[in-house]
């Protein structure tokens, strides 16, 4: 491979300099995107290979990151498990039509064979693997059980998360039951996205931040360790990205990740005081720096490499998904930033 | 007065059982509050006294709460420095049709007289302490100056607060003049409500949690403790709830106020491990855990009041604002729980 940066960091080995990659980094912000959403809605690029793997290689080619994540959306697991999932442009994001509540809805989902139902994405995988030739490595993703749960049963967006919050104070079995699904769903999903060529893997939980801590061990992060003790990692390195989710640190680098991702509400190095010495740490620029001039990026870069110190074990990334509205020139400032500020941290 | 329990709980003195009280209580899941709203819109509410004063007190005659905090909208303070707000029913909350960005604007907002310009909030304070007899304690408050910048930058509600940030991030020099003039504005309206009549005051700072730990310090707290500092409090606690801010917490619990609040994100016992003996605590009941049955919250009660543990102060209440559509039974229950269950932790 020609630039193994992001797994060696991944693995807290030495680096000549911090990787650097951005959630969500084939997106709108990049016009050659928007160029092919203009000919494809969302969900037939999700489930056309060729053209996944274009955007996924185009913030490679333009931005020059690190690491290419796979184009793919979190909801195509619970389509594949019998939902309706409708993605309409401007139409305030995803939905299922008919949300799932009780425990006949609950046990009615199929549990999908990944190589069948989401071959789109293990083909998606496998050319963008072959496609970008060993430049650099290619992490594949899920939502965690939880978050997709949340979509599950909310059946929207959703600000208070009633259905949900019901489901698990006042039904647990119930919402157990759908947890255990979606982990052995979830795991059979990663397992053979690894077979198709992905390199390292990230579980997003987008809303493990919406539970109180014991809630979050209890229906989040316990189904996110069943998934990682799940997958046969053959050596990729999991990534474990929980948002709003500070207050259970500890227990997140304890979860058999390789990697903890930080959202930008978690100080870097207080982390790495924290768990740092146990995983590899992915983060954490506040994503709406991004709309402020180069040299205030350059300056934020150099704030948080400092935070985080010398030594292996940092991969740099935004705090969440890079916005749809910022200017491509900012995004390349920050990789930039990132590439030139960073190897004094690493003699 | 009657029942002084949320006082002295507030003071960390003993008390016979915890009190409690909600967060947003005079509000829509009320059907005495809507059938007010049915004739007046939530504007006219806040300013005029004698509807405010009776939709204050109607949580304390209906539900039993141990405090009443005043009816009314933080978004008045901006109001009263010159900003055009509009309220209109169902149409995506409050907004300011000119939002201020430039620091011609900033420098362009006044600094109210709050016994002239907000003498509405005032007047119901003192009509409200004169309706409670002494019943129960009567509770001020205001945004922080940050809560109440994101919404000026802003304009109206925002998932990425682009504005806001945009202006700490490339024009911190802006935002702290419009920061510190609105650490003056809250100070003096805190000091008018207490010579008004409040015998306590809460500080909500909604958005503190969409910053990093260095810029919440810089940009929110450092300007509540401002207000603290500035406030003659003549013996009237002040309470402090930063949502999502538990990066901070110990930085928190120094600011000068006697109670902290809690979301529902934080451990109750663990912050009561961190600082409960320099401050009280307030909270931290998860809002949507009053949409499962009363034995449900009963459980959920019990589980809280189990992790503060014996001892003086705990204030009760819910981690945010009650939310509209709980049915109003279950309110009742959650505040019966608290005083039946709570009185062994007091013994």
């Amino acid at each position: 491979m020609t630039n193994d940066l992001f797994l060696r960091a991944s693995r807290r080995e030495d680096v000549e300099r911090t990787p650097v990659w951005m959630m969500r980094q084939a997106g709108r912000y990049l016009p050659e995107y928007r160029a092919i959403r203009e000919q494809t809605d969302f969900l037939t690029l999700c489930k056309t290979p060729e053209l996944a793997a274009e955007v996924s290689i185009q913030p490679v080619e333009i931005i020059g990151v690190d690491a290419c994540i796979i184009f793919s959306d979190i909801l195509v697991v619970p389509e594949a498990m019998g939902m309706e999932l409708i993605v309409e442009e401007g139409r305030g994001g995803p939905r299922f039509p008919t949300a799932v509540r009780s425990r006949s809805e609950i046990d009615h989902l199929r549990l999908p064979d990944p190589n069948s139902e989401l071959r789109f994405v293990m083909d998606a995988l496998s050319l963008t693997r072959k496609e970008l030739k060993g430049r650099v490595p290619l992490i594949g993703f899920s939502g965690s059980p939880w978050t997709l749960a949340t979509y599950m049963v909310e059946g929207k967006g959703s600000k208070t998360f009633r259905h949900i919050k019901e489901l698990i104070y006042a039904h647990p079995k119930d919402a157990h039951a759908l947890l255990d699904k979606l982990a052995q769903a979830v795991g059979a999903y990663l397992g053979a996205q690894i077979e198709a060529g992905a390199q390292a893997i990230q579980i997003f939980d987008t809303w493990g931040g919406i539970l109180p801590p014991d809630e979050f061990k209890e229906f989040s992060l316990g189904y996110i360790q069943q998934v990682i003790d799940l997958v046969p990692r053959q050596g990729a390195p999991v990534i474990l990205f929980c948002k709003d989710c500070g207050h259970s640190l500890e227990a997140i680098a304890k979860s058999g990740a390789d990697v903890v991702g930080l959202d930008w509400t978690i100080d870097i190095g207080r982390a790495r005081e924290m768990i740092g010495s146990s995983v590899a740490l992915q983060g954490n620029l506040d994503p709406t720096m991004l709309y402020t001039p180069p040299e205030r990026i350059r300056q934020a870069v150099k704030t948080i490499l400092g935070k985080f110190g010398k030594g292996p074990g940092h991969v740099f990334n935004l705090g969440h998904g890079i916005l749809p509205d910022v200017p491509v020139e900012h995004a390349k400032a920050f990789v930039q930033a990132v590439k030139e500020e960073s190897p004094i941290f690493h003699r």
